[in-house]
């Protein structure tokens, strides 16, 4: 009986490969098979991060998601149609574990923290020897990009989806010191309102590509208009005891 | 007139070496002045984690805390000694830089987010080079660790510090679907009655030495009477949305 290969669910980190961690660039220098999502038609983010990593004749793994943006993620058929994907990426992965073949999946940011690996490792979990290797996260990058500390002493830190409604945003923003707000895209306007509203806006920041080529850093205030792309960051830095 | 040395502000990561970055690797391989903080007597845990990466001949500058439990954080004399402890570490990085010397300060986790390297920062940034490389985070290996995703879809996470107030801790953790409470040594019993009180306290797993040899997870009901470490860290998972 072939003993069944491991899939790893690799974490790259905000971006600059420079800041992936020695075990994920070790094991992607040594890679058989490396899989990733990516938008259909789209090289993705993190195929785009490996550039120049993978070893000749890799055999590479595009998971293209059969929907993004197209249908409201409250629509039932949202749900349909990204569980039948990830169970169809499921069995591709299980296939070749079961086979004696290591997989590397990768992904950007920590695999754990609001992670895409996280939809395959729950189907896996159970059924094949699953490792996943933790990495630094987009908002790490993005607070160091804005050259402060992001919590100090015994600041509350809340890290917020700008997918949440208005009104959990203002009230959620309200009793924490220091904030992270990610997923901004299209919900920068609602954002920008709560913000607003909880007396926020005027401390808060704007970070764009954190890490990457053509990272912005800038005061929200200072960007007023600005289309921003999906993975901006938006910070408000704690003001915690500090000898 | 000499240039300037720069002085690196590097995040070691969680604990285990081959989590830290890429750029850390190499900056510590290659390092002249390493810097690090750590309890007068004791080898300090940033210094641990880098135990056999140094080059031979390194200059080592080791920062002993004149204070660390001994005085409560709330006694004037607490913020006094620290500060001037500060600022006597800064002027003996800053004479490195002055006299062209690179210099690399290690420390545990990432540097902006409860770090100890923050106080450093603030003081020299403006009067010498400084660069911060980010790192992973302790509680990116505690969830790693347990084995479920932290966050999923809309989930709101909040990081408390065990140090805060109990009716503060009960506040939050009633508000937030996820959970990473940090700082835990001799606030466990607080925390507990917190968690309890929040109704949270069934699904809270307690991480030792999250990384590190002697990583311990378990339920923290599971834990009951167990004296643990300052630098343990308790999660509550999020349940959010998934396909």
């Amino acid at each position: 009986m072939t003993r069944p290969g491991t899939i790893w669910g690799i974490g790259l980190g905000p971006g600059d490969p420079d800041l992936m961690s020695v075990r994920a660039d070790r094991l992607l220098r040594a890679a058989r098979h490396v899989a990733y999502f990516r938008k259909a038609g789209r090289p993705g983010q993190a195929r785009r991060i490996v550039e120049g990593m993978l070893p000749e004749g890799v055999d590479e793994i595009a998971m293209e998601y059969p929907v993004t943006t197209e249908i409201p993620l409250t629509d039932p058929r949202y749900n349909a149609l990204l569980s039948a994907f990830y169970e169809d990426c499921t069995r591709r992965l299980r296939a070749l574990s079961d086979a004696g073949e290591e997989v590397v999946v990768i992904s950007e940011g920590d695999p754990f923290f609001y992670g895409s690996f996280m939809h395959l490792y729950t189907r896996l979990r159970d059924v094949a020897p699953v490792r996943v290797v933790p990495a630094i996260t987009g908002m790490s990058a993005a607070w160091t990009a804005t050259g402060t500390p992001i919590t100090w002493g015994d600041d509350v830190l809340c890290i917020l989806m700008g997918t949440l409604s208005e009104e959990d945003l203002v009230a959620q923003m309200r009793r924490s010191d220091a904030l992270v707000i990610m997923k901004i895209g299209r919900n920068i306007d609602k954002v920008r309102r709560a913000l607003r509203t909880a007396g926020r806006y005027d401390a808060a920041w704007l970070v764009e590509y954190a890490s990457m080529e053509g990272q912005t850093v800038q005061r929200l205030s200072a960007a007023e208009g600005r289309v921003t792309p999906y993975f901006s960051i938006i910070l408000v830095h704690g003001e915690g005891r500090r000898p």
